[in-house]
């Protein structure tokens, strides 16, 4: 993600004073030319920044603002990149650095991270939701705004208790069924390339970045425990009406399932959206 | 699936007989060419084929295989496409029919279903799955070789009860969780637009047909129970290591997913197979 906004704001003229605690990618960024000058390695030299956005794991990212803090006297906007926005939205508050923080998360790419999986144009279209803090000024709202708004993204400007309880639903649970899946499979001794193109679809995210995600569970634990206890009790009822060979209602599930597949943000309720024929039924 | 058979087998200069229940999908695999003749509504003309494939979803197979059975007096080859094996080898085996029968399972295609969703080509490459009966002959065993190395596909041939105690993990697991957590996102109306890149691979199987799963659902209910019950058991392990902050715990669950994302098949335990670098980790 930092790579990827590097690249494109980099592209787009700006100077970027880059660091990274592994050395090697540090050094991979700066040959890239992407790079005009590297921090170090107690952030010196990070005084000199306009704008200062930490996309590291969210528990890191948390640490990191506070390294980051005294060093942060003349930077206009301070955001990051994390999957999760109370913790350092909070945290920013903590520190005083409130008035010019506003918390950022885009939501694009894929279980790939680190600075080769990092691309120029990832954020076109993408939506990325800004989260200020109750102090943050309005000169630091459109900072964020337009930075990200420059390199192509659509915002979407949201509480950072909002943002994390729909993440948690909408992005942290489908991570944790895929890992959760995967483990049940490998237990089973069943590699990927025993599952059908449907199935590799669904554990696609285990291959995600586990320091990534462990920081993300743990600071959006409370909402998160909902969808998890949620998705138990789905995979309950399925069960025990299949074990029980009640076709009516695993039929109904099912189309339940399908229907929500085809159901629209504009739909205020998903279950009462009528069922596309499953024989047309594109991908 | 019977569609694309149909194709391939069309485009190789076989004749193809056809009956579809749906008179419009009937009428528009004939306007397509692919089908030569279509059978009657209680498969008059069946008689003359000399290899009868049913390509229904597997509750149904059961029954037609009963409907078609006074019509197979000169078929050599008896066969079916469906997901399950057991019942319906069962089924041939109680009609007499075991010495021509062969169950199939081409492990192809995703979510889609119907003619619509039909395309020749389908079969390259797949995995094919053939399921002998006890009585099954030689002769319809390669038969049915045959005809599924004609349109490219990779045979393998495994008991039914083998077969279907596997694809409850690798295949109806699957399934499931992505219905699953479909009904949960339908719970809480949060539509497929709320979802990344991520989240939408995961749900995209809840679009399969409904009809086509519950029928697999419950013809595999024993081993497809103890599939759900262990990945509600993940679930919940993860959820309590969320829940108590368990941050070792909830890193080396992550790990282990992404470990079984890079396991190879020829590996007798994904477990202890290296961690690739996450930094590197390509889709």
């Amino acid at each position: 993600m930092g790579g990827s906004l590097a690249r494109d704001l980099a592209e787009r003229g700006h100077d970027i004073l880059g660091y990274d605690r592994a050395p090697d990618v540090l050094s991979a960024a700066r040959a890239s030319g992407v790079l005009r000058e590297t921090c170090g390695p107690d952030l010196q030299g990070l005084e000199q920044a306009e704008i200062v956005a930490l996309a590291v794991p969210v528990d890191g990212a948390v640490r990191l603002l506070s390294l980051a803090q005294p060093r942060l006297k003349y930077a206009r906007l301070i955001t990051d990149l994390g999957g999760t926005k109370r913790a350092i939205c909070a945290h920013a508050e903590a520190l005083g650095l409130g008035p010019r923080f506003v918390g950022a998360h885009p939501f694009a790419g894929d279980h790939r991270s680190g600075w080769d999986a990092s691309r120029s144009g990832l954020f076109q279209g993408a939506r990325v939701f800004l989260c200020p803090v109750a102090q943050t000024t309005p000169g630091a709202l459109n900072d964020a705004r337009a930075l990200w708004e420059s390199v192509g993204a659509r915002i979407e400007v949201v509480d950072a208790a909002v943002h994390d309880q729909r993440l948690a639903w909408s992005s942290h649970l489908p991570q944790l069924a895929a890992s959760a899946l995967a483990l049940v499979l490998a237990q089973e001794t069943l590699p990927p390339a025993e599952l059908g193109r449907g199935g590799r679809d669904v554990t696609r995210l285990a291959a995600s970045d586990p320091d990534l995600w462990t920081g993300i569970a743990l600071q959006n634990a409370d909402y998160l425990s909902q969808g998890l206890a949620a998705l138990e009790s789905r995979l309950a009822e399925l069960r025990r009406n299949i074990e029980q060979g009640n076709q009516a209602d695993v039929r109904a599930l099912f189309g339940r399932a399908l229907r929500w597949s085809f159901s629209q943000p504009s739909s205020s309720s998903t279950d009462s959206d009528p069922a596309p024929d499953a024989h047309s039924a594109q991908g």
